[in-house]
């Protein structure tokens, strides 16, 4: 009876108190979490440091401590996760990113975000995959084939969190939407790029394999995004329709959380790209389901996607410094500090010239056809190379997966490349972290006024504000420079000349009319006001979330 | 090279795309809660259905769609688990509690909360455990006395997710602080309770140690308040000091949500009682911390945290409904349907008498020394005790953790109690939350005026926002009802005289003064206007979180 009882009163006493391994590292996490933000906050004055670094280096400082009160055994809270990061860090990160995206910018330069994320991703894995049979090769690490391809597929991830932390959408929104937008692609491209390798060996190669390689890459993105917009509509009719005169704040903001993560999750239910579907989601919902709901439900939705995609993103810098002293790794490797030292360098190398290798052509190619004030500049390009650098958990989590079992590895090759990943990542991040802001404030210290001027309506930040008339003659007279006293307006422009002067302003004219007709009388969006009674359609005061002033 | 190359894109796949069940079962989850939003909403107007009803509903209706699909292999998309509800759901729901909680209802009834909440789960505890010894014993079940007192363990912890959902606040504000608060309080006794018998045996039970138990709680109780409080306090502290000036709303709010899981984590880590701390932090935050951060923050927090609350609680109900159809268990008890009967008849006559043997004798003794209309009446003592019988995720986790291993048991005795508590959970939930509602409205026709009556302050329901001098008045002026035509202000009424006729009154104006001579200029709180220089102390216009208009 003694030990019945015992075992009775042991398990209600572990269901209250919980697993207290697990209580003590997720306290120890709120508490760094909480410690970062506000240091993070007492260092915001620093031109340098950034809140990125600060996580980073109290994580290596958490690291450094729990190494030394286990007496050297340990340097972990807990082993790196995938499914953490992929499944909950990620897709808040993402779909905050889409939520506050200027859209303008990101679909002036949608091609050319295309070909950096698709072409330049194959070409940066390429290069970096040879490289490292060329070099590694003859150094004896052990490592086979499909090792060299994972490598080139670990420094191809170009690190969105790191990119997103470090340029600003407001200073420089060419190059972020660019950089930004490339990250998102990349991912795809990754998807299809190992799904393919899976199903094809790689001796059967051919222009017919290659081909459909291509058309996988499109099916993918087009699925991707048709679902994600499929799902930020079915969002904004849902709640235009059921919530219409009657409100509840948290119902709606309870809707548009749980729609947004259900579009990542389904995406990656269909083996599609979770990160294309809940960025585009994000967009679709700040343009349709944000308005639909009440000023409250604004204020609240805009402001949680911003904290907890700025939590998930401290989170992920302090977990990555914690991790970075993975002391049973770096003891295998610590009988060739040369080696390691040697390795970390070459890929380092090899990261900047594969990326170097498609920025600089690919963006020579896209400023092809295009006015003078559109094209990106030379310093521009070296921006985007440069920010574009940063590896981050991205990187952290395909090295483990490829390189550990479960986390642990003995093999001193793998137990070299993981540190390498460590080193790579670390020193990426703090380094291009620490010099890309004074780097962009260097070579564009007229950043504004450049971002301005790419801008077609140079006067107006807030062009989708202002009604369709107005932004439709301001469009397309600032396009007739030459025309300026013809003073009639331009009612019927030939569409035909217009796509061919200007491809990417004709379709957005096109879409504004489309979008008035059909799509916001049926999704509600800007103009869209609840319970007011009185003309829908009448643009209404409310901005959207990413031109709103920050308090 | 071959099989290298496919476990790479293996395993690059899996990262991707993760572990596919799990994806499943999110997409599955996520997809059944915004279907229990969407319906609970169009079902609003009903006066029997609620939302935590349309959960268990859906819940079971998708368990007995996964068991045909399945073949009836299965009703399970994953097992019950103990850590998902105790880390990740109670706390944002206790939390939001206490954030939204009128303090002022709480803390007046506080002596009647604290017996309700640790005698009465004690005698509902003795008397369930008792019966369940001189009932179950005769019926050959293969139970032992841990097991009896573990019956009495689960069905003695109401379900205080349940009674929210059920009372409202604002209708019947007395109830809700009554049956909520006993609810909070009832978790501290069952940890004390079971931390006391696995040190002791119960065969040497004295005098000496029934104090020792006393003792324990006491100190419970105590710490786990001051940690909470401690904790609010910090918060406030942290943002008046460091935000001043230059405030960032995704910060704010960011500390705020840590903050408040910090304080449940950290009590678990101590041992102590994290719904208790968790509660009074939420009550500190409401009162200092929410009033030192932006507007933005003030409607982001407010609404978050109800948001967070109110789908954890939709997700408890759903997960509850899609566990109930567990076919292993209900497979072992289905040789003996009658005894499966019976077992949950008695266990649910025993929940019966045990809450009716505490509430009735315990208001009596509540009512004593108490001016008629701040008396518990027999119909109120009805309705405290007919809300309080709903049992829920804490009886199921609890007996989840006592009569199976890792979710599975093939003894028939076992799966007959896990049974039984599906059935009382179910039974409980529906048949009390479709009564509870007509029953209040019956019982208590006036509740409204009821209530107010019972309020020092009847026409100003939102004291807190009058200035001091003002509620002082009234406060006293109320009181002393024989002295109406005297109109000198009662400027130092004798304390020991107020002490004596109204101690929690008198109580209540001494921690006004307190509250703005220190802890205020220290702590912030109401009348603290970030941003606009001035007087800091001067009454805003903000209003409490619990006390603003719903929209």
């Amino acid at each position: 009876m003694g030990i019945d009882l015992r075992s009775v009163v042991e398990a209600v006493r572990n269901l209250t108190t919980s697993d207290h391994a697990s209580v003590v590292s997720i306290t120890l996490c709120v508490t760094l979490l909480c410690a970062s933000i506000v240091i993070g906050h007492l260092l915001e004055e620093s031109p340098w440091i950034n809140e990125s670094i600060t996580a980073l280096l109290i994580g290596v400082g958490t690291g450094v401590m729990i190494l030394l009160l286990s007496g050297g055994k340990s340097s972990h809270l807990f082993m790196f996760s995938e499914d953490l990061f992929f499944i909950y860090l990620l897709p808040p990160i993402i779909f905050n990113a889409g939520f506050q995206v200027k859209k303008k910018h990101f679909f002036r330069n949608f091609a050319t975000i295309m070909m950096f994320g698709a072409i330049g991703t194959l070409v940066s894995f390429t290069i970096i995959s040879l490289g490292a049979i060329a070099i590694f090769g003859k150094m004896d690490l052990g490592l086979v084939v499909g090792d060299y391809l994972a490598i080139g597929a670990i420094f191809a991830a170009t690190d969105s969190v790191c990119t997103l932390q470090v340029l600003s959408q407001d200073e420089t929104p060419l190059l972020y939407s660019l950089v930004f937008g490339e990250g998102v692609v990349n991912d795809a491209t990754a998807v299809v790029l190992f799904n393919a390798i899976q199903d094809f060996d790689l001796s059967r190669i051919n222009s017919a394999i290659a081909l459909q390689l291509i058309g996988d890459f499109i099916y993918l993105f087009i699925s991707s995004t048709a679902l994600g917009v499929f799902l930020g509509l079915l969002s904004a009719y849902v709640i235009k329709k059921l919530y219409f005169g009657r409100h509840s704040t948290d119902r709606e903001v309870a809707i548009m959380m749980l729609m947004a993560y259900l579009s990542y999750m389904s995406a990656e239910l269909f083996y599609l790209s979770g990160i294309l579907t809940v960025f585009f989601c994000g967009i679709v919902m700040s343009h349709y389901t944000w308005h639909n709901v009440t000023q409250n439900s604004r204020v609240t939705t805009k402001h949680t996607f911003a904290t907890m995609s700025f939590v998930a993103e401290t989170f992920i810098f302090l977990y990555v410094g914690m991790d970075a002293l993975d002391i049973e790794k770096w003891r295998v490797v610590s009988d060739s500090p040369k080696t390691s030292i040697k390795v970390s360098a070459i890929l380092l190398g090899l990261v900047l010239v594969g990326r170097a290798a498609f920025v600089f052509p690919l963006s020579i190619l896209s400023n092809f056809n295009k006015s003078p004030h559109e094209k990106i500049g030379f310093k521009q390009q070296i921006t985007i190379w440069w920010s574009g650098l940063m590896r981050g958990a991205v990187s952290m989590a395909l090295a483990y997966n490829q390189f550990t079992k479960a986390g642990h590895t003995q093999v001193r090759g793998n137990a070299i490349m993981i540190t390498s990943t460590i080193t790579v990542v670390l020193f990426s991040t703090v380094v291009c972290g620490l010099i890309t802001k004074p780097l962009v404030r260097f070579l564009m210290p007229s950043s504004k006024e450049l971002s301005r001027s790419m801008s077609s309506e140079p006067g107006t930040p807030k062009s989708f504000a202002v009604p369709l008339l107005d932004s439709h003659c301001e469009l397309f007279n600032g396009q007739a420079s030459g025309a300026h006293g013809d003073q009639q307006p331009v009612v019927h422009p030939s569409s035909l000349r217009m796509l061919l002067t200007n491809p990417s302003r004709t379709i957005h004219y096109y879409w504004r009319k489309f979008d008035d007709a059909y799509m916001r009388p049926a999704f509600g969006g800007r103009g869209f006001v609840p319970y007011v009674p009185g003309s829908p359609t009448e643009p209404s005061v409310h901005e959207w979330p990413a031109e709103e002033a920050k308090d």
